[in-house]
């Protein structure tokens, strides 16, 4: 009896991972969804080089030949939404007990931090691998563990993001609908 | 008697250009000046580079040896002002008549039309080079040569700058105050 369902959760999960699908893709797919559907302008910013060396094979036509990848000074993703601005980086994690703090640049907290302070939406989407879930986690969260980073603990348990982050439900269409978070949480000026 | 003022201008002119100072660097240390001062968080977003090959001569050392330039899909600068999302990209002419449409690329004037009807302040910085003056052009001025741009001139007059666009004062600091028309015209609620 339990051979179909079996089967039909597999054959999910084997095509979720043959379209070789990561956290910044499904992202991007999902800010195409908006974008086309009207709903919001949200961007990846494309990944710092450092170019050093470009060689002109042909005319108008540049090939580097040598260039090095940066550290990005603020976070991966921009954009707009409702007349909001919206700002917030990706990432994993394969821990089962706790998000450890390290995963952050110190000056990506910095720019969410900055950018709270300006009146914009300033999160963290957090994979837990191990759980294959989706968190959307607000920068004052982050905050709360990352200022006393030196006196206790340097990570964020899993228990904090059931109790006071936003589970983004994965779906097809769009992938990882964070938007929906905004609106339950910002846009209907509930604090959080 | 006009010697002594005619080397005093020639000095900062020559200071300006042994500075190898480009309108996207300026329209940068104005940006570094809002960010230190914690009046803005703006950014210009990284140029997208298209990896092929990358080499690894040594652990942990990524050496990138093949790349090239890719066609931004949005503008260069973005960020957030007294809660506004600001998004903008910078252009120069050296005509004295007037600003060549084909200057802008048709997936940043579609990217700046969404950005205003989400909510967001959208604009070009045009540095006319011939009169040594910088303006801000509302992405409404920019509509309505574009929008016609197949029946009739594929160009926006200097006149039409006089008019309707803003001028920004070249200064030390900020170099290219730019928040100030905003001020002026978009946070005070004044319609262009």
């Amino acid at each position: 009896m339990k051979y179909p369902i079996k089967r039909k959760s597999a054959s999910i999960q084997t095509s979720y991972s043959n379209l070789g699908m990561t956290l910044e893709s499904d992202i991007e797919t999902t800010n195409n969804y908006y974008l086309n559907q009207g709903i919001a302008v949200i961007y990846k910013k494309p990944t710092p080089i450092q170019v050093v060396n470009v060689d002109y094979p042909a005319r108008n036509k540049a090939k580097i030949v040598e260039a090095y990848y940066k550290t990005p000074s603020t976070t991966d993703f921009n954009g707009i939404y409702k007349g909001k601005y919206i700002d917030f980086d990706a990432k994993e994690t394969k821990s089962k007990t706790s998000f450890p703090l390290k995963n952050i640049h110190p000056h990506q907290i910095e720019h969410l931090k900055n950018v709270r302070k300006h009146g914009g939406i300033a999160f963290l989407i957090i994979n837990w691998r191990s759980y294959n879930k989706y968190f959307f986690l607000p920068i004052d969260v982050i905050l709360e563990y990352w200022d006393q980073m030196d006196t206790s603990r340097k990570s964020i348990p899993y228990q904090t993001f059931i109790d006071r982050a936003h589970e983004i439900k994965f779906s097809f269409h769009p992938r990882l609908d964070y938007l929906k978070i905004i609106d339950e949480h910002y846009i209907n000026n509930v604090p959080l």
